[in-house]
């Protein structure tokens, strides 16, 4: 059986738990066996059971405690810890073996994207068969400025990381429906992002309309799939998107077993 | 008197607080009055002494125990707590009536630059005489991948601060001098910078020569300052670009006196 891995990645406060638990339901429900790794530290109160818990291992309290520092220097120390247990949270997967594992990522993304250790996990986990679904913030994402920023954000992590990526729109149901729509239209036209971006900001400099038809081209903008952990909105779709990327639209389950 | 404010962000561990005093130091030589505004609630240790002190209105313990919360939910509870005390922040701010402000923002830069309270911030303390300092991390810096990564984070933190932008390879003195030449070199020229990221990875899909002509063509490569706060490297050159900024090269003593 091939095991596949989603690593769910965004910025924090995105909703990258709450998304976690409500896709891990859903294959629940689609009676597709999957376990949930959580790789924060410093998670309080998960509104899941993790069949596989960096905190069983450390806690961003004990770094605080054993290290002597505070919480800023505490993350840092435990986002390169975690590559010193990565033979103990592969033992620990494979025990489960099962079809999917849903890993949640430490709050603050870039402790996750940017030290070396994610990169040594991804790698000793499993690099080919791992997939990033990566959530854009619905607050930062409702204004042009701040989706363009979130889209920079997300192909830093694809560089970063070297993964294939799903991008989301989180929580989308704490906003009203026509701000998902225009939001889906930016990542489809960047035409209609560029249009909005120039009512929105003027004072940027060096933004031409080529920017956006060479990240279309680039493949770096795609379409948003809106998702929400409150009523499941989307879990379909993500799941076909894993799909696409593993078996080019081929259903999983019919290729593996 | 016209007061500029320099907002130092980059990634959590790149090294801002110490490029904060460092440039603080070498303007106290050159004779500059200056003052250092810490806005991280959870520091610890500062190797200054700011004259405007977030933590005088709260720090990060406070706010995990009067909201009951962990150090992760306290970090973004803090992020916007921090524009309730904008005007008091700029009530002091004014009283030093100083000509440079030196601004140090909190550990993780995504709690910084995503926040809409860090836009209300500029804001209220003056845009148009604001510029910000981004500290390229100097071992993320050191792989093609990562160089990029770090750029799209920047260019990131440009659309969503809409701030000009100078950019820092931080720590240059713990890089070997061919390294940091190389990482320079990057910088100048993106074509050195695509030819040695087809080297280091064949995976990646969607990269093209054009991606690195667009974003030369957009200024968004721009040529990396080394800055150490060890040795004082760069920080004339910091000065100078913050003077091309505001005063198209004039130095800025001569127009504000």
């Amino acid at each position: 059986m091939i095991q596949v891995l989603i690593y769910f990645i965004g910025t924090a406060g995105s909703g990258k738990t709450y998304l976690t638990k409500a896709f891990a339901d859903w294959l629940d429900f689609k009676n597709l066996e999957n376990i949930i790794v959580n790789l924060d530290p410093g998670a309080e109160n998960l509104p899941y059971s993790p069949e596989v818990d960096i905190r069983d291992y450390f806690t961003l309290e004990d770094v605080m405690l054993n290290y002597g520092v505070g919480p800023n220097g505490a993350q840092i120390i435990s986002a390169d810890l975690i590559s010193t247990k990565i033979g103990d949270i592969k033992d620990e997967i494979d025990y489960f073996d099962v079809p999917y594992v849903l890993i949640d990522t430490p709050g603050q993304m870039e402790l996750f994207t940017l030290r070396q250790s994610s990169n040594l996990l991804i790698d000793f986990l499993g690099r080919d068969r791992s997939v990033m679904v990566y959530l854009f913030d619905p607050v930062v994402a409702k204004t042009p400025s701040g989706f363009l920023s979130l889209l920079f954000m997300a192909s830093s992590s694809v560089f970063k990381l070297k993964l294939p990526q799903i991008q989301v729109l989180a929580k989308s149901d704490i906003l009203e429906d026509y701000e998902v729509e225009r939001i889906v239209e930016w990542s489809d036209d960047p035409e209609t992002l560029f249009d909005d971006l120039g009512r929105e900001v003027s004072n940027i400099k060096n933004i031409s309309g080529e920017l956006f038809y060479m990240l279309r081209d680039l493949g770096l903008f795609r379409t948003l799939i809106p998702v929400s952990a409150m009523d499941s909105t989307g879990m379909e779709d993500v799941y076909d998107g894993i799909q696409e990327i593993f078996y080019g639209g081929e259903d999983l389950e019919r290729i593996l077993y």
